[in-house]
């Protein structure tokens, strides 16, 4: 367990009426606990919460004027993720996966898991099956995918990012996403904050169906998996944007961060332990 | 009100031990009371039931060993949609949309709403909004893109039959659905049966979110509204396949209909009325 | 008949040694009559030139090891396109389409005219033969696509244009010459200067086989015809990029012109005379 | 040098009148003697037979009313390939590689090098440069993709072929030439005949400019490269259809065959001799 300071700090300059929804706040789950939480927004106007998707997507809508608006979110939350030896989180065959799952095998808007078909069967499909398989995969998109800042764009997918072989931490969760689901493993997005991250700003991973649970990856290892603090779940970004808007905006001013109270950090699991948060 | 008669018949040719999962049970909602309903699997196998997705999405999951496999779905069922008259039906302004049906304004696998943005908003943003525009949206469809059975594939998007303007019923729905989306009316995939469809197959089609409620579109115009019959609902086709497996099978026969009982055809609204079954 | 005096002025920060293939001298042909030439770089190296592609592609090859490098091109030249009356620039009928041409019936890199032929069909294949339809391609890409400076990149293709509805002058160009293929009609690309373009730059524009000849259409209107100034003629841009190199060289700055000398100003044809150079 | 019976016999039932352009006569090169050659068709109709793209690309253009077609094309010839040992082939540097080869390291309609840059340099960059490194690159693709037919359409491109994994002998070849392309190794596009290729059809295969020679290779390894007889030479499959029409027709019979004379087959060089017909 460890006890987080997280956050961002957004400035858009606004020209129309414009109406943004947010995604940013910490998802409230057994292993997240919000000790504080503090979302302002000046100029101040009302703010609309609810949450969409999944249950814990917690989502504020609000309505804005041409103007410089900027919005900070501050938080301090305890981190407690279950972790658990990996040698025992198999795959479960198709005929064993609960119901709820399986949407999570289907291909999605950035993650064309029905063309990458037979290279994921040709590259992992002989591999043992297991947690080992997942980190296989990760492996090989460390190895052959360079992350690259500004290499892709919004609309990039990873079939693009397979073909172009750059991308940055979405781009990673999406093409492993892709490969899972494409040898039958539930995968879905994860929108967060993470601790150690470098440079600091909002992240991208994933989380495949083990045993009987969802655990946590990152394909760009650029952070400790124990220290991913989950925003939103979806089957890919398409669905859990950090902000959207209708109207007129361009962000002027971006700072995000995730730090450690007390300096304990989120240590590295080394591939020893497998990560849950879900 | 009317009572129809549907089903199919479908028969696999099965080398490997396969696992299925059929999506083809009629949606049982305020609109579609199931007067009589039976599922026949030959050989006879255990059959698992549940739902996935939206709460009306009713899968069969079964495991087979290498045979000949038949599926009989027959149902009689009472569908009586809500018809509303089109002139009140508005769309909603984006600050004003609810909660749950924000996530069909997203890009999906077939829908790339956020490619088409700038074709959407040239070709329709400055109509008057509501029912009329979506009608037109189906009119522009009907001009420019070509029935054609085969043109596509599983893997064709909205974007491809834009731009090689021909299709089937999956991808006109594909493409209506990515220009609503893209000019911020939320829109989804519905999978079903259709009275008085010629040739008779399993059908394609959407829902648009105007005023309060889901309304039913075609994109081809190839059958009444009025007798659209909903099985499952999706953000597309990726979401509600009729039939998905894995191992080896072969679609070797395939039989579909959905015929009014007692003659009473359901009428053809004419674009006077807006049908809702959500 | 004008005299116009053009140019370029780039600077490249070099890192490695880098070999470069310049393709930015004004083609020698009987309309194009160079009066005055010059082609300077800083440091001095040696430079190779030669011919590749159609017989007037006037390439610079040289080698230079890291520091900052200077290309500049300064040329006067006469224009004396040839001008013909455009009613009488009829579509040659496949049969009769001299050999020579009917490669710039294919598909290329950035031009897949296989792809658009449906739409291309549909919108123009019963419009009048001649000059005219090709005016009228040119006015729906016109109305269709907003030019918009960085919203296409050295991979964007016709195809994509044709979707997202924004580009620029080469991609103006490439998706012209797509839909002129699909419909039968040779058409190829030209790199070149342009009088009177405003911002000042290189430009992409493309001419097609009418009557006996080539003539030059430019599909963003954003200089008269009659001032276009061909550097080099290719199946689409990948034929005839101003720079290629191999290497690791970074463009720090650049400037490019065309201006009548005296100030006599190509007119603009109006829609009234076809111009060819080729 | 061995000598070659081949030829093909084509069926077209034609609805309307109907252009064609076919290019299936053998090239006449100093490797390819022809000793008889005869090219019939029925109904007899007047053809005109020209040379386009590269000089030795023999075309024939004939125009036909609905009727049933057939074209039978028969020839005897003798292939004297020249054969050098492979160890003295290297790549050309950049700055040394001919002018008239330069044209073939751009991309093509086929062979999007220019996406596919990073994949090849991280995979095949660091390789020893020369005849074997493209030998190694044959490999690969003998190893990932999966040669089978009907799993492309004549719109695939290398891209998707690098995507999905399967393709046929054109695919395989646009693969290997962009691959090449992408490492700086000029490459283009033959279309032709093969001897002891089985099932027996129009063959696809490829050249790469080594030394100060073309040589050929076959990316799929069907056939012994001793035996590929050159019928046509381009930047891709665009370039050198075996037919083309304009019009309505439909292949309803084809025929393809090469045969040895005499029974001496052409050895398969067993990697240890580059073959160069160029």
């Amino acid at each position: 367990m460890s006890d987080i300071a997280l956050g961002c700090d957004l400035t858009y300059e606004i020209t129309e009426p414009t109406t943004f929804l947010f995604n940013l706040s910490v998802a409230m789950t057994d292993s997240q606990k919000i000790l504080r939480e503090q979302l302002t927004v000046t100029p101040q106007v009302p703010m609309e919460s609810f949450q969409i998707g999944l249950p814990k997507n917690r989502v504020q809508r609000l309505h804005l004027l041409p103007c410089e608006f900027r919005l900070q979110y501050l938080a301090t939350m305890s981190l407690a993720p279950q972790q658990h030896s990996t040698w025992q989180l198999s795959e479960q065959p198709y005929p064993d996966l609960p119901p709820e799952v399986l949407p999570y095998l289907n291909p999605s808007r950035f993650c064309e898991s029905d063309i990458l078909g037979n290279f994921a069967m040709r590259e992992f499909g002989s591999l043992p099956h297991g947690f080992s398989r997942i980190n296989q995969i990760c492996d090989w998109i460390q190895r052959e995918i360079r992350y690259e800042a500004g290499s892709t764009s919004a609309q990039t997918t990873a079939r693009d990012v397979f073909v172009q072989r750059t991308g940055v931490c979405r781009d990673f969760a999406h093409l492993a996403i892709s490969i899972c689901r494409a040898l039958g493993i539930p995968a879905r997005y994860v929108s967060g904050y993470a601790v150690n991250l470098f440079p600091q700003d909002f992240h991208g991973f994933f989380e495949v169906y083990l045993g009987q649970r969802w655990y946590l990856f990152d394909a760009t290892r650029m952070a400790p998996v124990s220290g991913l603090v989950r925003i939103a779940t979806g089957h890919d970004a398409a669905d859990v944007p950090f902000a959207t808007f209708i109207g007129a905006a361009t962000l002027i001013f971006k700072s995000v961060w995730a730090n450690p109270i007390g300096g304990q950090s989120p240590g590295n699991t080394g591939g020893q332990d497998a990560v849950s948060t879900a």
